[in-house]
């Protein structure tokens, strides 16, 4: 197994993009990580993309061939991998693989989605097809009924409050303020998110991640001759994926995503560091519950202890740990397949030095942590500067 | 990079369940190709799944997930990929490189469609997402129209008539009729096909593959193990897949799918083998002058003298090499996501002896060629007995 590095990486700006396509979205991606990595397209070998749900939400299937063609890659194979919101760090961990195992030496990762061409019924219906078709999406279960479930449970088991889940929302739209790539880039008060209409009881619109359109994309290299497209390598050190029942019903706890803490455990040994090790993290929060949750099953506070310490100001700019510096899903936006990379590519702005006004001073470990579904899919990426 | 083999396969019979849904589908191959190889569950270490369009299909995307809850492999990872009907080729191409890379042992690769769940018009739709969504489906173009005007174009340069493509719906019918698993176990007559009902001019019904539920599963290890599991390992020597553009309009030719060429050059090479080794093989005849192009792109034949080889009987026992002993898609159904890893099964079959009515006699090398789309997509992978 070779040692891997990202040498390039690049993104759209993530919003409603209604004036332009699936298309147009990965080519600028794909384009701006390209050049960021100073190659031509020539040098690629191999391509994987992450995209949750064309088929309902464009009619397009096939896109790995779409963007092979688009992306002027012909006839080299690029992979659509689809783990729900999962898809993008599925993506990467593909690639990470490719590049690993000597298959291939510069493996281009993307993630796309494109929300908004059709209506939010439509979009709940299709992001409904991360969960348990049969036993949750058909009885009528939509994703902030199953992740409110979890809420109520944590609250009920920990003291979690309504004003703690509200800080880790405006926490995230304080750090998305500062990201040009942030859907909202405005800041937001824990009376905002109180006082927003209610969506699943008791998450609220402002708990709650919006409908985005975007794409993101990183170039994959070996480490040891990463250094001749860049000066500034970062190193994947650990990739890790686990899974869990699809159906929440089916699991043995609410208050957590047992795939999260298998998921991490591995990319924690695999990378040979502990929680305290990790400058910067993106973490997956669909919904502010997930955020709590995942900054306990990332090892980063006990297990009950994710609220208080969002409420207490400890995940972000001289706290303990600085969690979702991009704004996260709930402010950068969350074009479900592009997030896992849109991770990726933050975290790589930050150990470069390069993330301007909201950059964590000598970040040197980054984490990134995408879950597919109500917790089926966990996927972990650990990194550091390599330079 | 590690050699590996096929250590165990199984499959459902293909045609309409419409008492059954996906998971029971995919739970049937998957036990089956377990128990087939002799392994317990827990001695998997990853999955690949191919499916095309569960979203549209059964409103249910994150089939990975899905998968390993109800095979009971959690907490491993199984991984969705999607390349239009060339799914399933895709994933036994990511178990291989997984085994072969080292990051994973025994991995299991599935393809899965359900697709009798919807009516012939939403699975044609679905369907189309396979091809140009904006260029070709939103324009009126489906797949049989698609592959008509390939069919013409052939017919035109080449002298390719409609007994020709009538005469590769026979044969395969003729071998389906010796296979247990076929959607149709019947045989036909050229005049069934001629006097059958037009679809697209030139293809009429019987030149078409139909709509099919089914699943299928392979069981993949290092193949220096293998020999500990089961005494007839069958390698795979090579596995290659090539992508051209999405849309028919901006190919360079139409009677040929440049993605199955350079596939097939690179899996020849990688095998050390030509054309003449090749003893049989499952080719994707999703039309009947799509196998008319296989086995011209293959190097079976010259480009143009397909149709006359179908016609003189060189495709079948007896002639120049066996094609779709299974019945091809044709004959034996077309499961989308399912159909690159029946051709696996098929040619274990073969390759071990165990095809009964339908057996190659002494077959060493076999060879499966899965397309996506118009041709977008074409994974090729050659097989070896290896005991």
């Amino acid at each position: 197994m070779r040692r891997v590095a990202i040498i390039g990486v690049g993104m759209t700006k993530f919003g409603e993009h209604w004036e332009r396509g699936y298309r147009d979205l990965v080519v600028e991606a794909g384009v701006k990580a390209i050049e960021d990595a100073g190659i031509s397209g020539e040098k690629i070998d191999a391509g994987f993309v992450g995209t949750m749900a064309s088929g309902r939400l464009i009619g397009q299937e096939h896109v790995g061939a779409l963007i092979a063609d688009y992306m002027g890659l012909n006839p080299i194979p690029v992979t659509r991998v689809e783990g729900a919101c999962a898809s993008g760090g599925i993506a990467l961990r593909q690639a990470y693989t490719a590049v690993a195992s000597g298959v291939a030496d510069i493996v281009v990762a993307g993630g796309v989605e494109k929300m908004t061409d059709l209506d939010t019924s439509g979009v709940s219906d299709a992001l409904g097809g991360a969960g348990d078709q049969e036993w949750e999406l058909f009885m009528g279960a939509t994703f902030p009924g199953l992740y409110a479930l979890m809420a109520r449970r944590h609250m009920l088991e920990y003291g979690t409050t309504e004003e703690m889940l509200a800080a880790v929302a405006v926490k995230n739209h304080k750090h998305g303020a500062k990201n040009p790539y942030a859907q909202y880039q405005n800041e937001i008060t824990i009376e905002t998110v109180l006082k927003s209409k209610v969506v699943a009881d008791p998450l609220k619109v402002f708990d709650c991640s919006p409908i985005t359109d975007g794409a993101a994309g990183v170039i994959l290299a070996p480490l040891d001759i990463a250094y001749s497209y860049t000066k500034k390598p970062i190193e994947i050190v650990a990739s890790a994926q686990a899974s869990d029942t699809i159906s929440l019903s089916a699991r043995k706890s609410l208050t957590e995503i047992a795939a999260t803490r298998i998921a991490a455990q591995k990319a924690y040994k695999d990378a040979k560091v502990t929680p305290k090790d990790i400058d910067v993290v993106e973490v997956h929060d669909c919904f502010t519950i997930a955020e709590i949750m995942a900054i306990e099953d990332l090892g980063f506070f006990k297990k009950g202890e994710g609220g208080k310490a969002s409420l207490e100001g400890r995940t972000t700019f001289g706290g303990d740990v600085v969690v979702n510096t991009s704004g996260g899903l709930k402010a950068a936006g969350h074009p479900v397949g592009a997030t896992g990379i849109k991770q990726a590519v933050e975290i790589t702005w930050q150990l470069r030095g390069q993330a301007e006004g909201r950059q964590v001073k000598d970040a040197e470990y980054g984490l990134s942590h995408n879950v597919g579904g109500s917790g089926a899919t966990a996927v972990v990426h650990i990194y550091k500067k390599a330079y």
